[in-house]
């Protein structure tokens, strides 16, 4: 794009806003919503796993695994990319076992599966997830594609993984949306604090992926504008 | 990003996705919603405006604005430019109206104005598009900024826009799930036809927005291979 500036200080703004998001899902869940579990006989302990595992363990840690290669500019390419591969990996699994959650709060509640926008964009979404996963392993970690191969493919599997991490945000502002249009139909204040805490977190996470896409497609360094030359010492 | 592709096909497809999202719409909001209307004893029908404008109006009519220099790359470029303002303008006109008439529904039917995210992100956006308008007439239309200037705004321009033209997106897919979600919960079918037709519809519509920030970030004609020469005649 040629945006003449530099990643790292859209680095900074997504991890502060990757903090403040953390945060926030967690005072909803556990200050408003009574808490995380497994297992409980108050079967919402269950669901409020899904969005604090969604949010925390598969968005915010999927980011840092986009953002690797911006945040520690200097590191080693090869322990780059292993990272970048080892922290998808957790992602992948971490959003999977939250998605576990919301279906089995759905069936120990005698909730319907997979009927909104949210839980199809959502299932989409992490199987694209899994499948640019395994592409980018095999393309360019083991067994690894011929170079030319790697240098054609290398942009699609920048583009292509921004366009899963945006679904994955939007999927998220839906469950937001979502889950807080269930509360208020069942009697939650409309303009109350916790209607507004949901909505800002959900605010937040905008800014935030934001902040990764910029830091994604902005240079760890920028070159020099043409014809300009440091001053030479003597 | 080098893609090495141009964006004609992707322009090809998101004309096909978006006619295919018009017709949907329409088919939504006229065969199961009973139709259009800006004043009615059934304040529904002024409900249904909302959505055809937004698409149609909107969403579809940006679309074409963004994609403008590469459907016509062999356009003259003051009139691709000119054609790129005019269309930008109208879609938000369309967009303005489109959310006047939801306030009216929600007015004329005594339901709270402003509490959901999507309100929020609606109110978000199209308050951003008219703010990246006005900044791209007076720094590339009239009276025009400095060359270098002009230079360096440009690809935030364009970055600046698919960020606001992806959040209009986004706020697109919480209106079909808020909408959805209401008629289900008054006890619309979930797994139903209208169901099923908003939910791809919605689908239909990440593909066209995915097409177009494709053709967008794509160039119109792709460079010759570095190191390949036509073969010379004779």
């Amino acid at each position: 794009m040629g945006l003449g500036v530099k990643a790292t200080p859209f680095t900074y703004a997504a991890h502060a806003l990757a903090a403040a998001a953390a945060v926030l899902v967690l005072v909803w869940c556990v200050h408003f919503r009574g808490g995380l579990a497994l297992e409980a006989q108050n079967k919402n302990l269950i669901f409020n796993v899904h969005p604090v595992l969604m949010l925390i363990g598969y968005i915010i840690l999927g980011s840092e695994a986009i953002m690797i290669y911006k945040v520690f500019p200097k590191l080693n390419h090869d322990t780059a990319k292993l990272t970048h591969l080892i922290l998808h990996a957790i992602a992948t699994v971490l959003g999977a076992f939250g998605i576990y959650c919301a279906f089995k709060y759905h069936n120990d509640s005698g909730i319907a599966n997979l009927y909104s926008l949210h839980s199809w964009l959502g299932i989409g979404t992490i199987s694209l997830y899994a499948i640019q996963w395994v592409f980018g392993f095999v393309t360019f970690f083991f067994p690894g594609a011929a170079p030319s191969v790697r240098r054609s493919a290398l942009p699609w599997h920048a583009l292509f993984g921004l366009f899963v991490y945006v679904l994955a945000l939007a999927t998220a502002e839906l469950g937001f949306l979502e889950k807080l249009t269930f509360l208020e139909s069942g009697g939650l204040d409309k303009y109350g604090a916790e209607a507004f805490l949901v909505n800002f977190t959900a605010l937040v996470v905008v800014l935030f992926g934001a902040s990764v896409v910029v830091a994604a497609v902005t240079p760890a360094h920028v070159e020099e504008p043409r014809g300009y030359a440091p001053i030479p010492i003597n």
